[in-house]
């Protein structure tokens, strides 16, 4: 499996990294950029993450045999849209959304025919810091990426997708679009929801600042989330805010088993439940992918 | 500075850690222990960690300079209670409770005369992992402790508590007991809770197991303190309920307004909200002490 041309549709953390991975595995022999900031565009020839800028997405995107879109979720229709012309019948087109269901149906409305070039994909990896300069081609390496395919796609299309993100050390996991946001909704939506939530509640008191200067390493850890990109996450929380609501719901239930406990000094109760989260909680591993337990500490 | 005998009520992680460090700083002669479980002693003494087990709390503290009390917050009015006929009048008396007035008030009921004794301490430092055979004397190196003097503490006592945990590697803060309680609910307590119900609320549903194996790195650190040690944490938010319930109200309102904000379709509310977290925890960094900002990454 080798491309001949790879279009990258923004050239940030995750494109850039994904760029930087294949170029080093030797899978491209060109690599076309754009980005909306002409900036970033020079910046990414610049870095030799790109070999070279385009002022649009069909332009970058024509003669392409791979094209991935990197651009935050509330970009893609605009850049399906932008690139329907110029797909190649026989490219595979991925992205890196961190949602599933609205990128399909925005692809859905804006791609026609070429929906079938389309093998959704979100690999989850990514840092708190953003941008091409941060870009690294081991971003991938040890992370688990779902991939899930629409009924147009083809079985070799599947197939080539898999490979793509298997050869740069990712492992990679099938599912229903429907079913990777109900899960990513529960195990990473709405803990950054929460993670928000709970830095606002800080800084809404007149002593937050202070007692800020006093947490330790438990609230870095729980908080760190909560330095996310602003519009990316503005983008994932929009686009799932269904099954968002929904987790935020159950989430309220068992809090308000807590707060119940609490306000009657019902301590056992209260132990129940923390030992519940703790039992549950020591027994979860981050798990690399299917076939791979190793944990990647990043 | 040297003690003749530390007493150690208590020989668990944080204990044990206290005391491997002492002795490493080379700051004592001979270490008494004391814990409810006499295999817990008995290997205390198997690991090094102190000298002599004890029968009973008293016996632990008769003749000792310093006593260190590292039992469960819920523990300690017995323990203290139990103390009081042996301690010496001029004994340095620290517990390392992570809250402060419950612990005060179980001091003030129980010691008597000898109130003046104890120097309430709370160090930051901790491990998912809890028991003795996890102690180890780098615990409590560059991370903070909040010493909350009493009014019948003397100066020289207050200094003596504060030349301890310096030795041992730790930076000292001042507080009182109730703006300690008030902080650490805000910045420990609260957290802690919010990551049980998270925990719990995946636990809740049918799919949360499934949930739970795509679970990534950005999952792993917002829940790890849902590890903690139930007993505990039973006890810590117990204790400080009122203040936690408080800063569950401040939470609940921030968290409503990311609700309102993804219900009503609101994006531009909804990236102030992430931007205003987003900034104010990018801006945030761990402080090791007041003198010393260097970030100790565990």
């Amino acid at each position: 499996m080798k491309f001949q041309r790879l279009a990258l549709i923004g050239c940030g953390l995750m494109g850039g990294s994904f760029a930087l991975a294949l170029r080093q595995a030797g899978l491209v022999q060109h690599i076309t950029g754009f980005s909306a900031s002409e900036k970033t565009r020079q910046r990414a020839v610049e870095l030799g993450v790109i070999d070279q800028a385009c002022d649009n997405v069909a332009q970058a995107v024509q003669g392409a045999d791979l094209v991935l879109l990197a651009v935050p979720v509330g970009a893609m229709p605009s850049s399906f849209a932008a690139m329907r012309e110029a797909l190649q019948p026989s490219a595979l087109l991925m992205d890196v959304g961190s949602t599933k269901c609205d990128v399909v149906a925005a692809a859905r409305a804006a791609l026609g025919e070429r929906l079938n070039c389309l093998v959704p994909a979100h690999p989850i990896a990514g840092k708190e810091v953003a941008g091409i300069e941060h870009a690294e081609s081991t971003l991938y390496q040890e992370r688990r990426t779902i991939l899930t395919p629409l009924p147009q796609n083809s079985i070799r299309q599947i197939k080539m997708a898999s490979e793509v993100w298997t050869a740069i050390g990712s492992h990679v996991s099938h599912m229903t679009p429907e079913a990777h946001d109900a899960t990513f909704a529960a195990v990473s939506h709405l803990p950054h929801l929460l993670a928000f939530a709970a830095v606002n509640a800080l800084t809404a008191q007149s002593k937050g600042a202070g007692f800020l200067e006093m947490a330790g390493p438990g609230f870095r850890d729980f908080s760190r989330i909560a330095a996310s990109e602003p519009a990316v996450w503005r983008d994932i929380l929009s686009a799932n805010h269904a099954e968002v609501l929904t987790q935020l719901a159950h989430f309220r239930s068992a809090l308000d088993q807590f707060e119940t406990a609490l306000q009657s000094g019902n301590t056992a109760a209260l132990q129940q439940l923390i030992q519940q989260a703790s039992e549950v909680r020591s027994a979860w591993t981050l798990q690399a992918g299917n076939a791979c337990n190793k944990a990647s500490e990043d």
